[in-house]
């Protein structure tokens, strides 16, 4: 199958990294084809890059269209989510969104460790939108800019190690979900000094892709997800008109 | 005071229409700019013309910075508005926001009559979020295009009436909620025609722009709306940097 | 428009300082009467006092009745609002819904400050009614008696200054909702030192009346808010029979 | 025992008549003295009506004191019942407390048939307030007057015999509940001609508190519903200050 | 009338301990029959332990039938509570359930303290699954075992004690649920100790059991209760079988 | 991989046939094992039936442990999932849990179609438990006994297919969950018929713990999940002891 997986921020450098992140949790047969907006922020750290990184993912789905098996949207706010699923039929899977369903069919109840304190209401906003508020007990930001995470988080483990383990204990959790694609690179060596499971949303949405996939499914068309009604668009948006 | 009205989508007779509406509804020192994106859907009917248009908004809100007294995006799902209030200190309301708080003032419960069902579900998302879903007893579409309000949806009244009518009687609401900034010319009449609250998104915000106004409040620069990070944008969102 | 400022305890003083403060925040063209029970508690301190006071403020409201523009219950637990909005066609507001509506413009997250712990209960059920219960982030006592806030809340800054800097650091709060009239003359000083947003829900009462006003827009006499069925009253509220 | 029942209305017929249910429920110990407030409405039928009565509630409360040991206020909105808790140490209990909870230890999800439409509300209100809001799936108006029901609700058998039967099937329902003390008198019956449970608060409220007695368990006087703070009560109120 | 107590695990002097809590907490007329299932672990400390032993208690049901008038199953998880409503018409209460219901009625916050850590999720889940996730402030571990309780608790006084203080400070509860029905002989103790009102469960089950007899209810036939369908069951449970 | 499948009831027919739909759904390198229990009902179809059947599945689980890669409960109650989750490191999945994640991600609102209306409940409770109560928009009854589906409900396809057109109208779904392991094999056929995804649990669960196992992700072993505490079983289930 052919997966796209857009990175929403603009830094090459990061796509290549959750590229490589993305392959390496893909089964033998996923092929992983990595993009990023044509504009926009560098990186994600609040509302205002989101909103243009969400217009970006839908740029490049659109770009896409039906002529990919799945898609994945790998920052951790899932910019764009709902959009991706209009503009085409393949399944599409926010970081976020993955990330949260894998914990809870492992825990009872997991915590969240991410970067800037200022987006842990991005991630509070996307688990009660998706329902997971009762699972999630706690988001908890390290303060980490997202850019600094683009060796894949390994100079910054200690820090993460260490946000992550007052978390399990304050919030009674037992498993850890990273709330950043930067943070891919460590997530097996976080499970293995913490001993709980830990979650890689970039995994995690890759192996969901193929889940349904394998299932034969495809995003809705009949009502809220339904492909967008035929229309004008202007400016440097004209192309993505229906 | 000066009050930016941001029409999200690229219809300048809509853009044009809206203001009219705003300007009759704002006191006699308001004065009311609005504006449109340079780029984006002709009218928002699912996400992802509303993805779009919502960096629409915020390119307008981050051209306008901070010259502005209060800005209203006058579209009904709120696109943008966490990003809008990043961009500005100047309070933002958007038009579904403003016309859920009103109505909730003058009502036990409301009912809200929008234009495509299957904008429904962004209405649906947004009662949730913001903490309305208990009441709002009902969002129901009336599959009048956006467009076809252009007239300030006179020109859909009967079918308008109809579904206001159903919906006061099967969710025993007290008040009607306009689903569409397009409907903003209809509201006196149709108040007349019904018996109860009418309420139309775009002379709330604006009235409660004001109300902020008089206040002296300004959008908290502390926590989750704190100005974006600084950081390189690229492609046609370079200016939009930080 | 005539506003009635309904003081539901039966301190003159306090009556006196709130009204001050209703005047100060109101536009030019409002007209502030400001009234108490003729019977009831000094101040308001648990849900004992605050029965016997919601019965003093459907007392006067039901003396006004339609002879207002609009109304505003100064009390932080809106005692008697739904009852006071059988009783005028003339929109009503509690000063905490208020404040709540007004600090959800500005913030993802905001703190409450109260007077005796054992009120926070009370505000805690109304931003569970009011559906407002995932954007207050906490309600916080600091067990300082209403009428030693007779001056304002002036002598009480540093206790109350002290409270607020806590709740937003612990949390994460974007601004602060003052949980009593007698607050209101420290919004402005306490705004200047916490640097965030401080809200004064009579201030905020005055102008969402006026919004309302300005919009043209009653309670909904359809429904859950119908004017009172015609019935017989005996002994001391004879008067208020409908 | 010594239990007061407290009708909150003032039709002294009516009175007479929930006492007489009291009493039919109650065990062999326990003395059932009925009151009612000094002052108030005939009947309560919404939100005014339900204001004034709360403070009649709270008038007989205080008079009572600790005098006895378990109270019940008769009617299905619970006025008072708040600030009675704080007026006495005796266990106090509403009627629609009592339903709502003894109908959920006997299914798994119960319908409310009550009196006027206009009081549905009030109904649905304490249902959330209280956590019944998944265990209830419908409330339902007969618009029957409360006063119609002076007979124990005899003469309008078939009319709320028909809306419990629509409401068991439109809300797959496993029980009933009936919505007004006024209706105490048709319970036996209704539940024979409807083979579900019928639960009438007046007879549940009796017997819970019986349970609370016999568990020698009282209003917890720390916190939230520790006694009133001593204060003057000015007007007619003035012999219930503290 | 006959009131059947199921220790839903399999130590007879616990079966034993609880049985003389609950005849010392029920009225003179109620005779209390102690069983406990044929198989099954020594206590429940988890959800294995919980899965089995709610089959336990499905079989003492299904053995027991009609003919006794109510029955308590006593163990805070609640194991097997709906399938024993199916198995009789007789009123069947879970001991946790029980304890939710008494508290909310005597205060408007309580705090659970039970045996191990690990299992406050099943009681969070109660709460949840029953609507007291609001009048609960929180559950909380002593990780005593199950089986250090066979005393009744006496020996574990002093840290259930310690617990039930700190929760109460910062819970800001009012009232204290014993998290498992081995604490059941220090309730009067402790609560002369904290002063607050503590709640047992298997006396509470007792007498609401009484209540709902008193009330001549029974659990509802119709619907999600009613009595299981005919057909074979195979194995050990083939007695079972309807 | 080698992926245990527990068909909760005992009918050995039905277990053969979800076998088959399971390795149907499987990838080339997943062995399914299925089993049922050694004693129980012959079919799920209430919370007796289910009671009994969730301590079969924790029999079969812990025969299994941590033999296996991963393990299916196939029968939509998810009977014995968290005891399951206790009793093995390798991932378990419900497939009513299984088919809510699914459908989740491919629409915004779905409809389940599932066999007893008294059943219906068991979903509900779990819908809430899981977080999903705001993604169904319906649970509907067919009142086709599951073992009427022992040939993959191919005969009862014109029943299921008339109430889940139902279902989309009515709840304005945009896919159809099938709520009985025995639908599995008309899935294909009805999604052809219906034009929306439909999603069968027992491929979904088979799919989703293929990626829980390519993510090498096991159920956390600290907190909630941890292994049981060691203990003594009695009667028939002595060997299941700890």
């Amino acid at each position: 199958m052919k997966l796209l997986l857009i990175n929403p921020n603009t830094t090459a450098a990061m796509t290549a990294n959750i590229a490589e992140a993305a392959r390496a949790a893909a089964s033998p047969g996923t092929e992983v084809l990595a993009v990023q907006p044509s504009f926009g922020p560098a990186s994600i750290e609040g509302f205002f890059d989101e909103a243009i990184a969400a217009a970006g993912v839908a740029e490049q789905m659109r770009l896409a269209g039906d002529r990919i098996d799945a898609a994945v949207i790998a920052c951790f706010g899932d910019p764009g989510l709902d959009a991706a699923r209009e503009a085409t039929r393949a399944p599409v899977l926010g970081i976020a969104e993955a990330a949260f369903h894998i914990a809870s069919m492992i825990s009872t109840g997991f915590s969240v460790v991410t970067t800037m304190t200022r987006t842990c209401v991005i991630a509070e906003h996307l688990l009660h939108k998706y329902g997971f508020e009762r699972r999630c007990r706690g988001v908890h930001g390290t303060d980490i800019p997202v850019l600094a995470l683009e060796d894949g988080g390994l100079g910054s483990m200690a820090q993460i190690e260490d946000c992550a383990r007052q978390a399990l204990a304050r919030d009674r959790s037992g498993a850890i979900v990273l709330g950043c694609a930067g943070m891919a690179g460590l997530c097996a060596a976080l499970q293995q000094k913490l001993g709980v499971p830990v979650i890689d949303g970039v995994a995690a949405a890759v192996q969901l892709a193929q889940a349904l996939h394998g299932l034969g499914l495809k995003t809705s068309a009949v009502g809220d997800y339904a492909p967008p009604l035929p229309k004008a668009y202007t400016g440097w948006a004209a192309p993505l008109g229906w």
